[in-house]
Formats: C-alpha cells, sequence, structure tokens
C-alpha cells in the first residue's frame, strides 16, 4: 500500500532508476514489514531550473 | 474545492484525456454534491521508466 | 496503474467518501480503457485553515 | 523545512521562474518566521491539455 | 491556474497561515503576471516524526 | 536535492518510522550516488477510508 513519490534532478540513466525502485522498495518492506509488491513508486525528473533552494533556481547555484 | 492529481503512463489521446476530466469531474460532483465548476484536475503523465510496482520498473515488467 | 490524488474540504461521511471511490474508480477505467483493479485513489481532507483562493483562506470566505 | 510544490502552465521564462522562486520564499519566510535557506520549492510545468477546470482541458476552453 | 501545495511542521497560528497565504499569493501573482483570484494554494501541516531529512526524523534532531 | 514523499496507512510506531526514513535514505544516497543530507522524506499517514484499489475503500476491503 505505501505509495512513494520521488522528485529529483533528470540526468540519471535507466540502470541508476532501476537500482533505486529496487533498493527503496527493499527499504520500504524491510522497514514496514510489508510484502514488496504491496509497494507503488511514482518518480518525477525536475529541470535544474525547476527546483530552488532558499530562493536560488539549482540553475543559478553555482 | 476539489483538487484532483492523476498521475498515468504516458501515450493517451487528447480524446481520452478529455473524456477523462468530464467523466472524473462528474463522478466528483456527483459524489460529494458539488459544483462541477470547482472541481481542479490535474494531469502528469509518466515515462515507464518512471512507475514501478514490486521493485520493478514498468519498463522491466514483461 | 493511475494513482489518483484528491485533495478536499473535511467533513464528508464514510457513504460519501465510499461513493466518491466506486465513481471516480469507474470513470478512469472507462475513460483510459484500464481495469478498474488498477486504480489507486488517495483522499486527503483538508481543514478550511489549510485552503486558499486567490490569497484568502476558506475559514476566512464568508 | 516548509517544502512547496508549485503547479503552472508551460511557457514561463527562467527570468520569470527566478522572479517566481525568490518572491514565493520571501513570502514564506517573512511569514512563518523561518530562515530563506529552510525553504525548498519544485516547479512543475503542465501542458495546457494536462490542466482542467470544470470537465473542461485548458485546451478546449476558448 | 497556479496550484501551491505547500508543507510545514504543524504549530502556526492561523493568523501566520492568514499572512502565509496572502504573501504567497502575492508572490506569485506578482512573478507569473497572473490575477491573484486564479492561485489556489493547499497546506498540510507534518507532525515532527513524519519530515527527515539525511536520515533522521526531525523529531530526532537535536 | 532528492525529496521524498511517502503515503502509507496510519499505525506505524515511532521506531518504524525511524527505520523507514534511514533505510530509505540509504537506498536513495547509495543508488544515485548522492550525500544523504541530500535526502528530504515527507511521511503521510491515511486513515483508512481514505485509501482505495479497485475502487474499494481499504475500510470495506475484508
Amino acid at each position: 500500500m505505501p505509495t512513494v513519490q520521488i522528485e529529483m534532478l533528470q540526468g540519471r540513466t535507466i540502470e541508476q532508476k532501476r537500482k533505486l525502485v529496487e533498493k527503496v522498495t527493499e527499504a520500504i518492506a524491510g522497514s514496514l514489514t510489508c510484502p514488496r509488491e504491496a509497494v507503488t513508486i511514482i518518480i518525477r525528473e525536475m529541470a535544474p531550473e525547476h527546483f530552488a533552494k532558499g530562493g536560488i533556481l539549482r540553475i543559478d547555484n553555482k
């Protein structure tokens, strides 16, 4: 049942995403004692102009 | 006032999206007894490499 | 696969929520031609002090 | 700590987004009395076929 | 049309929330040149046991 | 930078949530090769009347 939304900067490979969902699912199933099949993950990629910290876009953050 | 976010795999036609928002709005207005105009819907499309169930990316799910 | 998040003001009965998820699931499955079992819905209730339109909290909106 | 998600129609310039995150961060830090550095903002752009009000896609809303 | 979700720790007064939505709406309308009435804000409060940074719950963060 | 939202049924202990954020942060940092400090997690708990699968509320799912 756990439903997970992960927001991250664009640019990761499919291999990294594959590993990401495998490891995060494992971490959730292990911590909450629920079956792996119950875990749903949605990944959303952001352009660096769509993330800001402290009022500064990532794209401007040198 | 109801605000709805729908996450779905990419690849639907505009005609399907048109029907989707019409029918979902109708379903919400009818169930909650609120005016149709009060319902806002945001659609987000996912690539098959951005959705996972049971730790397996949709793209790997044959 | 469609994952739906519905944000609405608190105060609806279980019967209304039951009808809501039944009708919205039907609307989505019908519009997108997917099985009903593929549709997940998360409901989130808001206190009237947690929703604003035009800069005015719902609680102040007489 | 405040985490903000802003959903808006696509088509804004980087300059507008730069101003947006600066002003929103300032507004939050000022209202909640927290440091600007604590504010995270995620922007998500929507195509006009992905936003609906009253059951009508923005793209159909003349 | 901009739809904003703000996640923050619980404990703010109504007066702070009132100021928050007023200022954030103003900031968005000013930056994106849209009418104030087009801005919707949803506030969600978190208990300190529901926020983590660097793998540590806020409640454990002395 | 990864920002994670986890939606789960209410009823977990603080100890389970502590383990959850530790393990999920580790899984993300390891898969994406980013520092643990960059990972933010928001947990949201749902009442069983606020989650539905296949049009049936969890509360009705015997």
